[in-house]
């Protein structure tokens, strides 16, 4: 008897329902009807989130209705679907509206979405694309910040390998397994850390050893061949500390033990005497410890047992300084070792410095650890820049590009436009910065290349035989790249503002005439719902190459710098209708 | 206690429900992800039909789930989806699949689809545009069908005011209410004409009157000052009919009653020695019978009462034809009194000729009705052609064209390559039939403006000041519209055809210059998914115009037909990806 009373209690609660959703569905009708007007207007969220409630209700209702077995609408079922004729997928259907699958308009548009959760609240964000723009907070000027550089992190990214022990900088493996140094990645690295600068200011650095404290009993020297004690040096005008101890990896050396957390940019000064090196201890947060060799050695880097080596190149005869991100330069040897994968589970994986050792005989000085290093890795990149360039005023890339296969190679020793005009506008802050006049030669002569055509080992090309065009990859036929031809124009812009004015003519001549072809040409790469990243597809016939939404981004980017320096409304309108495009909004057609 | 009884068991049949919607559930699961790996194979059509009736148990499980008020996941719910940041819709939630509402797509990417029923079996069809492509059947060729003319209508559009009783030829109104002749238009209506006599062949005719029969009793003479008569005619060496009676349209006149369902294309010749008018009375599938007068006046057209009136012009002194499409008369009639909306209502509403009436002194003969009359027609156009071509060889368009308003705008007079063009193919097809020089003469003059620039008058404009370009519409700066350029281009490709070789020199050099101009730069209209109806935003800096699909389909055409005469792969390869365009397919991004 108990029981049946249950059921009959469940009965009844079913019925209440009932007639409660019966309500709701008669409300939802006409809410549905107003959403549909109001579709693009403010008050949706508001409407939409009423309706949540109602519909939910209706569709109870109607299920209802349906179990019961009563003849009746049903709001929701399957509906095939087929698109162009080509092929199927269900849709649902609520009276005369379909509804299509996220997951079938990703791969037929290529949008973005996923569910948020906000504290229990779950939307999904649809997003048209998947970058993001970075307005410019003033007027360009060459001695601020380049564009939105200061979010860059070139040496992070999987294409580099490492940071050169010997050069102090990137090196590349985008187009080459082996990998080679690439110009442009080199003045970005640099623009990247001024823009920095720039914005963070001074780092927080702990000295961990200057010899000034005159007492070197933070050191323990392993035994009574080896020694340590503090100079004055001549050169540098300072305390030094002076070690001496075997240079064999294998030997304990002279090691100072630390606990330090406060950064993780590894400066010291160096100069040996014999073969040596300077090692460190990492602690990583899974509690292992992980140790890196600074080793005078031409091996670009080695993973051996638990260890991982970095060849500084002969560091005898005179005083250098190596700046390392102790970071990326563990990262890079466990990516070395393990591939991307274990390395991306690893990443910034580095807690703390326990210790510090020298072997050999030689002297350091200067040794910190601290929160940021970008001045010093600035230079690193400005100073490569200055090292490596040629009697053609260029740094020829000595990797193979094959732009498109067959078609459009450029053999190694190629020089880019984008690379020039990048390390002008490296090289122009680097002499803002010392006003040492090696930095504004080197930029003055990077802009010879822009007067030889590509035909002629140059990068200079003419568009329609009439509209010059600096080539990031200078081929033949031209392939009109945007966003390095841009990268060239702001190097030249540069110079232009920083060169005395008997040394100018060449770079604003040829920063004139890009600039107008730039505005001539720059709507041939608006395609009404994005932009195109070259004009291949005029000069071979083929389909045009898009330029994916990062480089849209970059394209707008450029555009918005341009608008701060230039009057022309073109860059201002057509950078804000590029925007729109991020957003679904599209040209009108006729 | 019996109405206990029934709720017990109802709650039963619920819980016997649950049990069996829940194994349906559990299947449901694997199928959804057998279905989205298999997303674009054509077993989804199968397996897809088998969810429908699982998910359809699911659904109504959860549903009792959530009224039993049990915890449980909820299968099927609605989802805020916050769309770029901009606005929100409602989407369909299910597990980790959101679904959109057609409605908010078809605003977003300008898609298309409805309900299809087929026997009761309903489906949703997608589809990415509207229009259609008609690829070529043969190698085209100069005396052949025009590109898929065959399926234009020329006179029954809007924007076609009605067929002139002076000229015979269609008046436009699209740029100018007042209405003017648009060369384009007529070349247009006479090439369809000439490509639907080839399509159809040789019409169904019913000769009304001849005078063959020496008998004309059929002819009801309204009193005895009125007289009609056989007699032979110096001119047509033929029998014709004489008939003499007042000239007022308020008069009887001379009437044939009829009941003629054969045709719609009603042909007579006449000579008038008096005014005079031939009218004809139709019967309308509503029953009602409208009138319509051919009158010897200038005014193109007018409705009073019930009765439609054309302007034939003076028909006295020598012998013409006229051929009326009945339908197109009473339509434009309709139209000019209840404007679109009612005439759209009456559209095809000729049912039957109910009579024939003349009135004053004149003669007719060949008095027929026939399917179609398309040389009548064709040959109407081609002469109007010949009749108004001037000095230049260009026939000028006396009405304003607002291109870019206040930008480019054409005042009244302007030449048309296009027009020029297509004039030319009905020109050449004209003389290919008759072999009359008139119409190679004026063929071969209309070449003359291609070689003037725009600022001079002509059509000739250059793209970078290097590619020869005839344009639609000769603004300054240029415009460079792709349609009319190369219907002007096929225009210049009949004429090498069919010219004899000491005259056919300059449509020669203008073809191959244009085929040249067009193989560079023809990938500047492409877009990666669509094309671009002209080059404005490259010559004003401005968002490109992007072409409506049934513009994007006449490019595709275009290039189809040039496919069958040029041995360049691009036009096949670039039309081959535009009609993938059409159904979403995208040109790649890096």
């Amino acid at each position: 008897m108990m029981r049946r009373w249950k059921l009959l209690k469940s009965a009844i609660v079913c019925l209440l329902l009932c007639g409660v959703y019966f309500v709701f569905s008669l409300w939802t009708r006409c809410d549905v009807n107003k959403k549909d007007d109001n579709f693009f207007r403010d008050e949706n969220r508001q409407i939409d989130g009423e309706l949540h409630y109602h519909n939910r209700g209706a569709q109870s209702f109607n299920m209802v209705e349906k179990m019961s077995q009563e003849k009746g609408p049903v709001k929701y079922q399957e509906i095939e679907c087929v698109i162009n004729g080509e092929y199927s997928v269900q849709g649902r259907r609520e009276e005369n509206e379909v509804y299509f699958p996220f997951s079938f308009l990703q791969k037929y548009f290529e949008v973005y979405g996923k569910i948020e959760d906000y504290d229990g609240y779950e939307r999904f964000e649809w997003q048209h694309s998947y970058s993001k723009v970075f307005p410019p907070k003033e007027k360009y000027s060459p001695d601020g910040v380049f564009m939105s550089f200061e979010h860059y992190n070139v040496e992070v990214r999987d294409r580099v390998k490492c940071i050169s022990g010997m050069e102090a900088v990137p090196l590349s493996t985008q187009w080459g397994p082996q990998g080679y140094f690439y110009p442009i990645q080199i003045a970005q690295y640099g623009l990247s850390h001024y823009s920095k600068y720039l914005r963070d200011g001074k780092p927080d650095v702990v000295i961990l050893e200057d010899g000034e404290e005159e007492d070197v009993s933070d050191w323990t020297v392993p035994d009574r061949k080896s020694q340590m004690d503090i100079i004055r040096d001549g050169t540098l005008d300072t305390n030094v500390i002076e070690f001496k101890t075997s240079d064999s990896l294998k030997s304990r050396g002279i090691v100072m033990s630390l606990d330090e957390e406060a950064g993780y940019i590894f400066n010291v000064q160096m100069k040996f005497i014999t073969n040596g090196s300077i090692s460190v201890t990492l602690e990583t947060n899974n509690g292992d410890s992980m140790r890196i060799h600074y080793v005078q050695s031409t091996t670009l880097m080695m993973f051996h047992g638990r260890e991982i080596f970095y060849g500084l190149g002969d560091r005898r005869k005179k005083w250098s300084r190596i700046t390392r991100d102790l970071i990326i330069d563990l990262q890079k040897g466990l990516a070395l070792k393990y591939g991307k994968s274990k390395r991306n589970q690893l990443k910034s994986d580095f807690v703390k410095l326990v210790s510090v050792c020298v072997r050999g005989h030689g002297y350091i000085d200067n040794v910190t650890l601290s929160s940021s290093s970008h001045l010093d890795q600035f230079y690193d990149a400005a100073d490569w820049l200055v090292r490596h360039q040629d009697s053609r005023g260029g740094w020829p890339i000595m990797v193979k590009r094959r732009l498109v296969p067959e078609v459009l190679d450029l053999p190694p020793g190629w020089y880019s436009a984008m690379a020039q005009g990048q390390a002008i506008s490296l090289l122009i802050r680097a002499y803002l910065m010392t006003k040492d006049h090696k930095y504004l030669d080197a930029a003055l002569d990077a802009t010879k290349l822009y007067e030889i055509s590509s035909e002629q080992g140059g990068v200079l090309a003419k568009f329609a035989g009439v509209y010059d065009w600096y080539e990031e990859y200078p081929t033949t036929p031209s392939s009109f790249v945007l966003n390095g031809f841009i990268f060239s124009l702001i190097g030249l812009y540069d110079l232009t503002q920083v060169a005395p004015s008997d040394k100018a003519e060449p770079a604003e001549r040829l920063y004139n005439a890009g600039i107008q072809s730039l505005k001539s040409m720059l709507l041939l790469f608006d395609t009404g719902s994005g932009t195109i990243y070259d004009l291949r597809h005029f000069t071979l016939g083929m389909a045009p190459n898009l330029a994916r939404w990062d480089y849209h981004t970059t394209h707008i980017n450029q555009l918005l710098l341009l608008a701060t320096i230039e009057s022309d409304p073109i860059f201002r309108t057509t950078a804000d209708r590029w925007v729109g495009y991020m957003k679904g909004h599209r040209a009108a057609h006729n």
